[in-house]
């Protein structure tokens, strides 16, 4: 059941970008506008279509991938995903790092393309040299492996926190940006810090929360953010026309 | 058909607001953001559930209230909102003020009640004593007077600018803001003089790419942002906890 079609500039058709938010909510309105900045678009109509469910009741997934919480969030998601769908999503994107831990039974359950954040990052790497990729992002993330294993496949070595460094990580995106609370901004460069001395080329900005403080805060150079390259690849499958500075994303 | 139900802290139902969005798209995700910070919440599951079109084939709406355009933007917002009431959204926000010259065509169309983003805002202004309010808004606002009447309702009276202020404030908008293009904040602070040596005690942002500059610039105090105050009801109507401090919005 498609209910509505859009048509771009010179009836060109685009195609409309389905996204399962709210993961967390904040990121998710992030995720949007750099969508929107990264399109060269003069009037509104050059934007691509989306349809958002920004939900952010969607069960925690680092809780679940850990073993602390019972509540499985691949049930929503799936069923989102199939909603996005049935109006007429032709792709779908999902701003959240640690979601892709789910990301192949999504794929199985979902019959629209579900745009593959980790290996897009992986190959932006690749194909820009990097063999050596420290690593910001959650413990389900880290637990999981996906992101590990998918950086792996491109031949990029993964460098991770120590155990301090990833607990300074986690008290950032769950007491920090998830709770609308103040962080220490210390905090985020020992840890870039870290992965610098441990010989990490480029950092990947590997949870969606960390990409708020990107776009917030000066971080300096060296680092690849995983939700721009989400948005870079939603703006050019949906049609849009990219920026030029957008092509590279590596900072 | 109702898909998905989202439940709050302890069970309690919390409510999903639906977005007619994309008018423009960078002022739905300023509105999408606005709403999740003033959103007293500790973790994604206190926030409100959203359902966003991000719309922005929507034709636009100063040209078709302007007689300038014959594509009647009506058509496609009417069908966005019964899409959404059908996806179950309990209350719709429109984040872009023009598009309330069809509020009330919208609200017989669509059977799921449609925020007043007017009516809200000149209930803030009388509730606070404000007499005498400048306007800052598009030209499909100021021709279509729906903006006007609403505030003459509560007894307030309207400031406009001059028609070379009103000229200033269309290019910010089109071919700054909507362009993504950069613009002259002289030109800005040029219609807020003319506005306050009127007489304004507050001044609306009528024109939700205006609340974009109001978030990236600092424009000093004496402001009152028609899209905070959709953003504020949207959280209370939907059953999130409001930040003590987004209760009066005028700056």
């Amino acid at each position: 059941m498609r209910y509505i079609r859009s048509t771009g500039e010179g009836g060109k058709t685009t195609k409309t970008l389905g996204v399962i938010g709210g993961l967390g909510p904040l990121a998710t309105a992030c995720f949007i506008e750099m969508a929107v900045k990264m399109t060269d678009a003069r009037t509104d109509s050059e934007h691509i279509p989306m349809i958002i469910y920004n939900w952010p009741g969607i069960p925690d997934r680092t809780g679940y991938i850990l073993g602390k919480s019972s509540e499985n969030p691949f049930i929503e998601m799936a069923r989102i995903g199939k909603t996005l769908s049935g109006q007429g999503a032709d792709y779908i994107a999902i701003p959240c790092v640690t979601a892709y831990f789910f990301y192949e039974q999504l794929c199985k359950e979902v019959d629209v393309p579900i745009i593959d954040m980790i290996g897009e990052t992986a190959r932006h790497l690749r194909d820009n040299g990097v063999r050596r990729a420290g690593l910001m992002a959650t413990d389900g993330t880290v637990t999981g492996g996906f992101l590990r294993k998918g950086l792996e496949q491109q031949g990029i070595e993964v460098v991770q926190p120590s155990a301090g460094g990833q607990k300074l990580l986690m008290d950032i995106i769950y007491k920090g940006v998830k709770a609308n609370m103040p962080f220490a901004m210390d905090d985020f460069n020992a840890v870039k810090k870290e992965l610098l001395d441990a010989g990490a080329e480029v950092i990947i900005l590997g949870c969606t929360e960390l990409s708020v403080i990107h776009r917030d805060h000066d971080i300096g150079p060296g680092f690849l953010d995983a939700m721009e390259v989400l948005a870079q690849k939603s703006v050019l499958l949906c049609g849009g026309r990219l920026k030029k500075e957008f092509l590279n994303l590596i900072t």
